[in-house]
């Protein structure tokens, strides 16, 4: 298997130097050609579809997971619409980040290149397959997907037909290329191929994440676990704080810009704890709360620390008062992932402190979490959500997905 | 030992909440204290500097090793003048990268933030010490140093007088904090706290840099290792090229932007193959070369792969002919620490053929190789040069040092 990763890798290598110095018009006619192909491809893409479905059936998955591994025509177009956005984004590659000609007369140019190599390690769904060969193609690296065994036949239909989409396109086939996933060591032999893969992102659940972070010798961008808070602070306007925990709430359970616990000033709990938690039961949702949500309804279970550290994914959430915005922020600061952090207030120094104090990727004023998101920022197609620091934070896009080279020029220069 | 270690990475972790919300103002004044404090302590730190060499000099050091060590009242001076170049730099914390106001009217700002607690594992000369608490305390982060232990007296007397400069100046002594070096687990320790820590830059030879990316798992920048290499194009111009030559292996031979290989274009291999060796020898420079350059010069050895992968740090330099442009690339890139590598050509295509194949941090076209260097480069202070291509590459800065916060501001805005 190892050899299997690393020759896969080597190819993934050479591709990377062919897609390095392609033009954006190469780049997004291949897109294009990969779009138009899985369309035309429906049929075959839902024939594997459905021995995944079955296969998933047969294990006895429950049918909210089945329904997001199955597609239909309408989602195989929308994953054919994801590739054509790419392609009409802006390309990243040869941005000039910084020049400037420098006393002694050289002149330095700081360029965006590709990064190289990029491994996806992830589950779910079967379109971030063809999403992240689309943004990893359009950003001129090649990328080595190794998705979860449980949608193999799926993610290898779409594989098969963008890479012969691509290859009529004139752009290497082994710039997108499929990591069996049926040997569990295939995941671990790519986040060790140091000097064959350049990065690795993990995309799933926080087991997957933190097992990566652990084995790998590549470097990694942890995305996507997000225990995101909502505090609603003593000068916040309750109808608004009312909206905002909702919405941040069930809009959608099942992502990481979700919210997973409610923080409230002691000064308005009287008012607004009775009035969030007949709310939130009213949309379904379980409350984990501390002493003050209790006693404010007897349905509302006591809270431990585990609940304040769960990422729920859904209708579920942990919930306390808190004496100060200090505290509020001591809170998160706990039990944060650093994904986002909501502040609800008209007070512009609170907004700041909870701002510079959360250490989040990304802060909501006066709005819902649900914001976090590449698409709701304006950046296009998002590759994940990066928690970490190094590199990106927060939504990732094209730009992400690059590095850059100094370039100097003189004329004999010596020191 | 760990418990030392997650003891002064948790007091870390308290300064750095409060060195992100310092103003400018504080930061300066704070550098300009620790300036002034160490010239008035040049006693002190010389007598401690003074036990260093005296170890040193009984486990029978080379002199040459000796004299990086060793610390005089003008090197002294030099330390305090460097963290008042620091002061003078624009601080990087609170810029914002990147704003709009989005279609739906949420405004989105990503704002410069400070990474958080970084630990520095480094060898080498205790300036390194000075410089590294300056540039993190400027850019808003708490530093824990874990130096060599050969250099451990006069970091501990550097660091001392630091610490109670700042903290009169009223920032967190906690902000700068020695880690025991005399314990080697105390590196390990450093690079496995997880969460107390969020960044590890070693800075070193080979040997700690690959020790600290297998073992951390905390996020890593690599730093330093540079196998450059300067290739001689077919149309170079042969006189600028040996100046090139010369300048890039000679000027400073045990820095990291040396040069430790040659390429020669085969079109003008006849004429500057012994042009160039003759002066390489004059310089004193031991050559490692291919058939052509042993035909030249019987002094010339025959170059092994070892030879062409070795960063010398030495008076010595491997040296092959290459066939064409394509091969130079394809030599580099094999044997490449993606450092700096320089082109000397007259030909615009083949500069930029070379910069876009070569794969490094920092591309000289007509230029020495001692020119990746964020002083030279106008970045001010440097805290090392990445040879990774995640997060910073080539020399960093003060920006570097940072990552941001996306901050949205709404006004009950939700999905």
């Amino acid at each position: 298997m190892k050899e299997q990763v690393h020759d896969a890798a080597r190819r993934a290598g050479l591709a990377a130097t062919v897609l390095a110095t392609l033009p954006r018009s190469a780049k997004d006619a291949a897109l294009q050609s990969a779009a138009d192909a899985l369309v035309a491809a429906t049929d075959a893409v839902l024939a594997a579809n459905a021995q995944d479905v079955e296969i998933a059936r047969g294990d006895g998955t429950p049918e909210h997971v089945i329904d997001r591994l199955a597609l239909d025509p309408a989602r195989v177009a929308a994953v054919a619409q994801g590739l054509r956005d790419v392609a009409a984004l802006p390309d990243p590659v040869g941005e000039i980040v910084r020049g400037s000609t420098l006393p002694n007369g050289l002149r330095m140019q700081q360029i965006r290149v590709p990064i190289g190599v990029i491994a996806m390690i992830y589950e779910g769904r079967p379109n971030v397959t063809a999403d992240a060969a689309g943004i990893c193609l359009k950003s001129g690296n090649a990328v080595l997907l190794r998705g979860s065994s449980s949608a193999s036949h799926s993610n290898a239909a779409i594989i098969a037909v963008m890479r012969d989409a691509i290859a009529s396109a004139g752009v290497p086939a082994d710039a997108i290329q499929i990591i069996a996933a049926d040997d569990r060591s295939s995941a671990q032999h790519l986040m060790q191929a140091r000097g064959l893969v350049d990065l690795v992102i993990p995309r799933g659940g926080a087991g997957l994440i933190e097992a990566v972070v652990e084995q790998s010798t590549v470097p990694v961008i942890e995305t996507g676990v997000g225990n995101c808070h909502v505090y609603v602070d003593a000068d916040a306007d309750l109808d608004m704080a009312l909206a905002i925990v909702l919405n941040s709430k069930t809009d959608r359970t099942s992502v990481c810009n979700a919210a997973e616990s409610l923080l409230v000033h002691k000064a308005v709990a009287d008012v607004f704890v009775p009035r969030v938690v007949a709310a939130l039961h009213d949309a379904g949702v379980k409350v984990h709360g501390d002493a003050t949500f209790v006693a404010a309804d007897p349905q509302v279970l006591a809270a431990t620390d585990d609940d304040y550290a769960t990422e729920f994914l859904a209708l579920e959430i942990s919930a306390a008062v808190v004496e100060s915005l200090d505290d509020a922020v001591a809170h998160i600061r706990r039990f944060s992932s650093h994904h986002t952090e909501a502040i609800v207030t008209s007070s512009l120094s609170a907004a700041q402190a909870f701002a510079v104090g959360v250490d989040a990727a990304a802060v909501m004023v006066n709005a819902s979490t649900r914001f976090t998101d590449g698409a709701e920022l304006g950046f296009g197609a998002e590759i994940g959500i990066s928690t970490q620091k190094l590199h990106a934070r927060g939504p990732m896009g094209l730009p992400e997905m690059t590095t850059t080279t100094y370039v100097v020029t003189g004329s004999g220069h010596t020191r």
